[in-house]
């Protein structure tokens, strides 16, 4: 059994975690750890979990925590992880940070979209960014795995095969986004109430939102240049999902066949990708629940662009789900394990 | 022109007073109060308002804005307008409380269920419960007005009839009440963020919810003997709306038609009553927006029961377009002035 | 392996038994009735099913899936499963009824509030009602059970203990309901659009919904004595989870531990009702994607009544997962079965 | 008082449009057409209208309804206005007609994109479309106005500054549109189910929606010369609103001052568009059950792009509201007459 402790398990992606977990046949939780509700019974704070869960929430002792799991799990702010982080953590457990500090190589650019000094710039180079369908194998090797952000895990996994083979223009990409509120957390803002959300649509963080240089970076590595996005959240009044619309000028013409056949070059044998039948469009309730990113595609003629849809949970493929996906692959065993849910409908 | 003063104009209560008073032909604005904006543009804290409103909110100034008014309303949290009014504000302005300082004739009542020690309890003699149906005349004659609750009115309104007339067992009533969101108020608070109500129906203050002693007086009076209640309310993912559910004991065996007579005696003349056709039953989509009451019945002659079922808005009728009402009637102009917006549906 | 078939696989019910029974360990499912897609993939009308089950629709031949499977689920309109039932069928195949057809023992009453012909009279005395936590032995040795509606299942384990001890009134029982929208199925009818729905809540079915007798027949067994209720239904704009608030006079003062003992008698050793923590209420949002049923209550001792509040998933619970449940007990399997999901949030 | 007579008044945005008109001061309903419910009271089928309109519903017979009224609309599916007309009609009613019949000038483009044989070709160059605030002139001197479409409304008017001073590169705009679920119309769907809108986004209509000519061909001769856009249109779970994210290329590094002092030039005197403050972005919330349209921008000096961003109200400017603005302007009244509705929030 791999011995797990979370550190931030009573914010939306930490309680999606440890459901995950506690089902998950060679993982069992040993740490519930929550800064706000020390001491008090987890399942206290998420009823969902009431006589399934008896554990009481612990603090954030990171250097405790090494000694007694296997693995830790940090789903907690930036900057939380790399203030506490060393070697000797390192040496003793594998660490799986959900937040943005291990995401981006260049520690200027980091630091210039966080606002935050990176406390922990030494373990940047040896951390692998945890999207696993392209970063399998530096997962494999490395302790300590940036679980990517929720946006940039739906938008580079679709545009990904599309850049690799140098099909689209790399300067052309749009990448128009729109999630639940579970990715706003809980904190107790009047922004988040219910009534400001409900029956509303809004855009946020535009032109500056901080996963605009963790999704250039990726298409960057992918397509071998530096490539500059627009990229445009927005917030839609639903618990769970993300939908990206991404628009990029297609180099020459392209069949759809063409394009389809890409797509299977590189994710034929994933089994956490759906790439749809064609004119069947990605939305979000049919992943709802489940680690699955679905994608699909369309070609304008008229415009010679390619419209790509692309649709996840947030709080699993985009977070928790991941995050388990990359401890499997970690701890080399089966890599969909305890990650087989169906999508929950309706 | 009745000029109005309005404190906690930024509340949910508030802002719709603000957006009703602001087309009503009779009255204008004079003051903005909102504590915690003071300062701010008021269309900047809801935006609804840009290029409509460009005051900026000011202070709870109680005695200054007596100098400055007709008619104060209160929008504000019980135990405020108490604590502040007396009898030289009384002599220069008239008061609206939307609070529920005034609405407890009984003090002892009052300070067993709120908790707070009553600081004016001299006026309560004095004032008038703003319930217009029901108390027309006291209102007309008052220079202080406690505006009544939002479940109170749905509430006391769709029954008045039946306990004026005896036809129902007093000791039987069990009220099942269900509200939008927007009754919450617009605080921060995690039990209100968007995915916390989404989503999920809870009931809350069972037994022990305040507008209880509220409802019991008002139908005791109606009923002309004590009354005791059951009352339930429960939280669901809408913006706005109440519908209130009650059951009662028949005295004795009544027909449709006998019942409907009854409605139709008290509220034949009423413009915000509606007492919907025969087996038509309230629902809140149809009075969203407006200042109605939708009433209707049935009668469960297997167990001799009656079900009353009543739809308001609870921002209007059960809150700030109650309060327009009866601002109309003590200043003696056309009661349905500023409030005959149509529901606005869907 | 237990082989299955379901007839009515495409209904909101149907599909949610899909969804269990497909990660179901000792179960499969070899049968995809469903009378509107013949020949269609059973994943092109739930496209969350996409690289999961790759099976088409089949029609709905009882007689010919009675022989290739070992347990017919029907999850289809009232009158179907009792007009092709036969002894047949049964000799060969269990069958678990997701209808009304054998819920009722008395077919007048059923005939009374279905306006239906029986066509299977015969049948209903040797099934059973599939409540699995107070039927549990009937269902073992029954080869056609009954599967509880969805209120009903609420409603009755939530107030059973207090019926079978005798502590309530059986006259005063009055039960308010509240259900997501699923609960109203997948035809395409105007007044469950989006926009009938959100934003509005209604009452439906007052004084005659059909959920009302079945309710009453298993509460009379419990007591001993023929109960007449109050049942109101609602619906509220939500996908899954039916709260039921029940108002019921005690027969004698009683203490909050006191009733709580009673609950602790009949339900400590169930693995799928919470009674919760004093003053912690259900609320369906803890129960959503799980097979359990929350349980609380408070006394008031105002009007000596109280007031027991209830929770369930109406998919689950409320239909599918009890059929797993009762598949299971059934087949003399760990009841649990497949059933341990965590509620999922949010 | 203009007599107004309404063909397909018992649609969602027909019965918005008896919903302005009631309130209007100088127009009355003199004709509640709807072919699904002859005889039937409006009320009935809207119920929020009960004891508001008394009237019944009568049939489309738009030669007769010519005789009674100064103003038809035709609020109706496309093909049923074109294939009516005459010039008999048009001698004798003013037509405003919300369909797509009159919207495209090119026959040819509007016989492609919405596979149907126009019947009154004849009409189109005579025809204004009413895009109030930029086609002011022509609807003042034309008898038969094509209200826009939803989404045209909305993003036509918030790029055509950009345009019409040729600040943005004509290939480069895309537009990504996102709206609630009142622009489905109210025909009984299973795609339209609320437990298929809610807690779920989708794209439609992708490369293929037939706006996309609508928006092309106004945008074109606002820039000169031809404009071909993406548009991508989704639905999200909400009632009212549209939300357009146009993305387009500057011709030239610009100022957020330049570009503000150009939709200053074009709007500062518009009482229905308001360009938020710097920074404020538009959000549906804001703009609910009024008229206005609330446009504003960010530029993206790394990619040298515009990002502009507008709300509106569908049902309001994006059909019924404007349908009686083009109204007001026909019959040379104040513009704003009925249309001065504060949006409603929460």
């Amino acid at each position: 059994m791999i011995k797990a402790g979370i550190i931030g398990s009573t914010g939306y992606a930490g309680q999606e975690l440890v459901r995950l977990l506690i089902n998950h046949k060679s993982a069992e939780i040993k740490w519930f750890g929550s800064k706000s509700y020390i001491n008090k019974n987890f399942s206290d704070v998420y009823q969902n979990f009431f006589k399934i869960i008896s554990d009481k929430c612990l603090d954030d002792n990171m250097e405790k925590l090494a000694e007694e799991v296997d693995v830790i799990f940090t789903a907690t702010p930036q900057g939380f992880c790399s203030s506490l982080i060393n070697e000797e953590i390192l040496s003793k457990a594998k660490v799986i940070d959900l937040s943005a500090d291990f995401r981006i190589k260049d520690v200027d650019v980091y630091e210039e979209w966080y606002e935050l000094k990176h406390k922990s710039p030494q373990f940047l180079k040896s951390s692998a960014y945890g999207l696993c369908e392209i970063n399998r194998e530096l997962i494999k090797n490395s302790n300590l795995v940036a679980n990517p952000g929720c946006y940039p895990t739906c938008t580079v996994l679709s545009v990904y095969p599309l850049l690799k083979e140098g099909l689209i223009d790399e300067n052309s990409i749009i990448v128009d986004a729109k999630s639940g509120a579970s990715g706003t957390g809980r904190s107790a803002k009047t922004d988040n109430l219910f009534c400001e959300i409900n029956e509303n649509i809004k855009a946020y963080g535009v032109t500056n939102h901080r996963h605009t240089p963790e999704i250039e970076e990726q298409m960057s590595y992918a397509a071998g240049k530096t490539v500059k996005i627009n990229f445009t959240p927005h917030l839609i009044p639903m618990n769970r999902g993300i939908l990206t619309t991404i628009y990029a000028s297609l180099k020459n013409e392209q069949t759809y066949e063409e394009i389809s056949s890409v797509y299977d070059k590189y994710y034929s044998g994933e089994r956490f990708i759906r790439i749809l039948d064609k004119d069947v469009l990605p939305q979000t309730r049919w992943v709802k629940g489940s680690n699955f990113t679905d994608i699909n595609f369309k070609i304008d003629s008229r415009t010679n662009r390619i419209i790509i849809i692309a649709a996840i949970d947030n709080l699993i493929k985009g977070a928790a789900g991941q995050a388990v996906q990359n401890m499997n692959i970690m701890f080399k065993i089966e890599e969909t394990t305890g990650l087989m849910q169906v999508p929950v409908f309706p």
